[in-house]
């Protein structure tokens, strides 16, 4: 096929995945060619190639735990087929297009990603050359798969149970202000649940959002929290790593339960230990990386109508939760 | 260099990397094209096919968080040069070699290595036909580096610490047999020098080696110590995956550190946390990492002969050892 466009592979392959440099007449001899052959552009860039029979998997922040209970999902389930996954992390807070184009660069039959800050369209025109499925957003897409949990009802399910235990004074402890600027990224979705709950309960009064840029910075925003005017009695926590860190405050201070509750995001392996024990949502993380895995596959072997699954997350209620020692409204 | 050898592509690379399926004519014939273009096979592969710019990383166990402190400095080390880190988790228990031959065959100009199962021989040839740093055994390697931590220093210093406490009744719970068989692993090193210092110390009679297939096996294995009859004041742990469940189920009876002692090995992250507060050696993981990429960039660069770093491991003392409350001999 790039003896048909009169081009060499690699212009071929930049044109199919919309790198730079390009020449515009270079890609019309490209896409004529693939018009020419009736090839769809997905199954152009393969036959260009030929299968690799790897499974792409890029991914932010790979030291989150909540990323390997995804991972170990897919590793599960990828293991009795022919594909190998092969993972590129991505530097924390970029777009994830040097690791996206790595894992096309290297022939990879399709991308499982995760960057939270890769623009759709961007997305878009990658999905309409290859299989994508993107696990961490709730987009609405038109050539590419989406995998997530149902961050609304998990948000739902931790504000219900701090509220339903006699918390007014509820604060809720997020990462840095990029991750809930683009709309429908799971921590946009919790802040944005926080703070309807928060209103519809006549609680906007009580409203708290502390931000920690790094999981590192939890803690300092923890002790901020705590050192505020009418401090507060609970923290819905995004995930479990900043809920670690709060719970690391809270016991440094001697605080119990009833003291602060914490409600963390994710089920973590060790939220379950018995020295940590928080309080969580469960989003079933094995399930998404499953899944992500499944829908890729079917889009390798042909299909190109768009799916969504979600992912039904449930609480687990452990010993960071308890009734706040005293509430003044 | 394909053409001249009047082979595939394909063939080349299955000679390059003594993939199964290649016929002795094949590779002779390869082989004789190699010779009289000169090339240094591991140049030769790099000449078909010109360079990539990815790192491959073969790891197992990806929900491990020790290999999390590992692929963050691989990943920063990284960061800041043209390559792009790409990795490809191995089936548990497995060889790796799977995984590995799928980052050759998708072009990784070198390989970071963990596989503590791979055989040497086979690591040799690999490494004889392109750049390789393994990162999990302390071989002694001609062709490819090698980066660890000094584990006899690092198993002393643990067992050095509970013997100063007082403790004398101390077990050593590690993973499974086929863990600790192969001379040279991390895990093999810890059990001898285990043991070797039980000896040394006359206790001998106290020697107990509880075992987890799983990390989740390691309950039940920290539970079957303490039934067990003049049952152990203090474990010592081969990593802190396993000291932390051993520390669920001493939480869980209300044991103190003074009733059983447990020091783990690597620092991650939690280890710290004020609620675990688990004393244990820190191998500096980060610097394993960056280790392992700074000596295969110089290996791409041209470097041949073999070099092996050794990472320092330092004791890091926190609520989970204590005098033993009592100690009969």
């Amino acid at each position: 096929m790039a003896r048909t466009a009169g081009v060499s592979r690699a212009a071929v392959s930049k044109v199919i995945r919309d790198a730079y440099g390009v020449s515009p007449e270079m890609r019309s001899r490209v896409e004529a060619a693939i018009e020419r052959l009736g090839y769809r552009p997905s199954v152009a860039a393969r036959a260009i190639r030929g299968p690799s029979f790897t499974i792409g998997f890029e991914l932010h922040e790979i030291e989150n735990p909540a990323l390997n209970r995804i991972l170990s999902g897919a590793v599960a389930e990828i293991a009795p087929t022919d594909y190998q996954l092969i993972v590129a992390p991505a530097v924390a807070g970029g777009e994830g297009h040097r690791a996206i184009d790595a894992l096309v660069d290297l022939r990879a039959d399709g991308l499982v990603v995760v960057a939270p800050h890769a623009a759709s369209d961007w997305l878009e025109k990658l999905a309409s050359r290859m299989p994508v499925v993107l696990l961490s957003r709730h987009d609405r897409s038109e050539n590419y798969d989406i995998v997530t949990g149902d961050d609304v009802a998990g948000a739902r399910l931790a504000m219900h149970h701090l509220i339903s235990l006699g918390h007014h004074r509820i604060a809720h402890l997020t990462r840095g202000e990029e991750t809930t600027t683009r709309e429908g990224t799971p921590p946009a979705v919790r802040l944005e649940v926080y703070l309807d709950e928060m209103t519809q309960r006549g609680l906007a009064r009580h409203i708290k959002v502390a931000r920690a840029a790094t999981p590192g910075d939890a803690r300092r925003a923890t002790s901020d929290l705590l050192a505020s005017a009418n401090p507060p009695s609970a923290i819905f926590a995004m995930n479990d790593d900043l809920a670690m860190e709060a719970l690391h405050v809270a016991q440094e201070r001697g605080l119990s339960a009833s003291d602060l509750s914490i409600v963390g995001y994710d089920n973590v392996r060790l939220a379950g230990h018995r020295a940590i024990s928080l309080t969580t949502i469960d989003q079933s993380g094995d399930d998404l990386g499953r899944w992500a895995v499944r829908l890729l596959l079917e889009r390798i072997d042909g299909r190109t109508q768009v799916k969504r699954e979600t992912t039904q997350p449930s609480l687990i209620v452990r010993n960071s939760t308890d009734h706040p020692r005293s509430e003044q409204h």
